[in-house]
């Protein structure tokens, strides 16, 4: 059984996506029970209008609300009754084993690390979104409020990554590339030459060494390295490249009589095609290396993804992440050159 | 008139493409004298294959190529009768006003800082590419070799790209965007931070503030500044995303003799669509800041792309965007902080 705190009233189409969500959650696994956090009457109303097992889902009553312009340090602190501070308090205080939200990214960030804390040895948890490819996901590391990271910090993301690809996505030996300006050793920035004769040295690992951005959407790795800036940069491009040639593709098609006949009868193929490249079929961004799990799903999540987001809480509860992680920070902390941790917020100051 | 020394020996395509490109050059503008540099025979032998006026095309003799494998500080110390070489001595020696080239990034840039050479008070030579968007094209500035780039650089990019949109590409005022991870000022890494206040101060620029990287293909700035490796990561990426989706449609389309019919219809109208996001439509992409012009095309080059490049460089010269350059900066070095000039390769050591 595992028990997922899911935060009712964060994201675009809160609350009712995100109850929807649980809803299908709960009708898909047995074994899942929802904690749904968020103003009790709104929440109770909402959930009303659907039918599940009413054992697998309890509302939580949070009053207030974080909202997406809020300062995160700040709005963590104060709104100790907000859905995001109720919700990580579950994980911390083991009542839950996963917190999924849709709400203000920078909130879950700094309340990951405040409230729900990392894991013994982890320098500072990577938020890690799957990005569709040509051949299938690769899991994008680190797109989280680390920028400017160490090499030391990066060496652990691509740990942590391939565990994760490993084990909940069940890719067998995932190959793990740093990102780079070109595939030679000697290119890249002081960081990235910094980190890749680390990489290189972790056998634990199948680092096959630089990947190209252009290289990405091909599938070229299935754990992708890099620093938070660049990882933002990376995914949200994806989506404004992927968004902007759909609605072009789109208009081309409307131009002309002849096209348009031609659109009616490709339409039902290229949205089957559109949808193997649509980021909300593969769920949430896990933040990893913490005492529990944070997933992180699209502020425009609707319920699928919210769906497929608690969906994946159960695998990586199953596999136990979190112990691997541990076991593997544990076994080689040793050897890697830099074992100091410091943090933009101190772990447990909340 | 104006003389382009073309390299007819760099590219996946050359020499064919170059010299047909060349041609297509001078067939379409009076005003151009074009210096074809490579192995005279190799060269003299594809241009028998073409019509135009005689005295518009002369070929310089350059024994050796330039690899894209080779080290590029190497390959232009040591091969002093290659045709990067040979051909960026004719714009240092004032016989060609600007240099084209298909060949080894690594080799132009180091190149056109090593024998073309800054001009004075110009800290770093920018790679600008354009880049296609919904509303037209965008400048990416920079993509080149200048990775760990500080502050006092990206500010003086922003105001050669802003030269280069309003006089080469006809856009009045262009705004000015810097990349980040955020629309809020207190967002970014360090650089972005130190760079965002100094380029507020610029009243010479239409600074609009930040630019996250998924409102890039939406047109949301006319001169995107950023580092080198942010830089390469959205140029590549947006070439690799934009294959990627394409060749999915494509095949998407393939999937049953329905949507096959129906992709005869639509073909004519989605290629129009689609070769306006095209890259190699807008030519290709100026190393700016040089004595001179040094126009990198991509290595993939077909003859209407280095047509289109040569044409570039007949607007460059036109609208005297050099001095333009020269005017901005010394105006404006006195107002910058840092007026250090620290080069990873010294200017003129060769």
């Amino acid at each position: 059984m595992i028990k997922v705190a899911v935060d009712a009233m964060g994201g675009d189409y809160a609350p009712t996506e995100m109850v929807a969500g649980a809803v299908a959650a709960v009708n898909a696994n047995k074994e899942i029970r929802i904690l749904l956090v968020g103003q009790e009457s709104v929440v109770s109303e909402e959930l009303s209008r659907h039918t599940y097992p009413n054992d697998q889902i309890q509302v939580v009553n949070a009053t207030e609300i974080i909202e997406t312009g809020e300062s995160p340090v700040h709005a963590i602190r104060k709104k100790k009754d907000s859905s995001i501070v109720v919700g990580m308090n579950l994980v911390k205080q083991k009542e839950a084993d996963a917190f999924v939200s849709a709400g203000s990214s920078g909130a879950i960030l700094v309340g990951g690390q405040v409230i729900v804390g990392r894991i013994k040895g982890v320098e500072r948890p990577p938020l890690a979104p799957l990005i569709p490819t040509e051949k299938g996901v690769s899991l994008l590391i680190d797109c989280g409020a680390n920028v400017d990271a160490r090499p030391s910090h990066l060496v652990q993301f691509a740990r942590m990554g391939s565990l994760y690809m490993e084990h909940v996505m069940g890719i067998k030996n995932p190959r793990v590339a740093i990102v780079n300006i070109g595939a030679e050793e000697e290119k890249g920035n002081a960081l990235v030459k910094e980190t890749f004769p680390l990489l290189k040295e972790c056998e634990d690992l199948n680092f096959t060494g630089s990947i190209e951005a252009r290289e990405i959407p091909h599938g070229g790795a299935d754990v992708i390295v890099c620093e938070a800036f660049v990882g933002n940069v990376i995914l949200k491009l994806y989506e404004g490249v992927g968004a902007t040639l759909i609605s072009k593709v789109k208009s081309g098609m409307m131009g002309s009589l002849r096209s348009k006949i031609g659109a009616l009868l490709v339409k039902p193929a290229l949205k089957e095609t559109l949808k193997s490249f649509d980021a909300s079929q593969y769920g949430g961004a896990p933040l990893l290396g913490l005492n529990g799990l944070v997933v992180k799903t699209h502020g425009n999540s609707k319920a699928v993804e919210v769906k497929n987001s608690i969906l994946q809480c159960v695998t990586f509860k199953e596999q136990g992440i979190n112990d691997k992680i541990r076991e593997s920070l544990k076994s080689k902390n040793e050897g890697t050159p830099s074992g100091h941790t410091t943090m933009p917020i101190k772990n447990g100051q909340e």
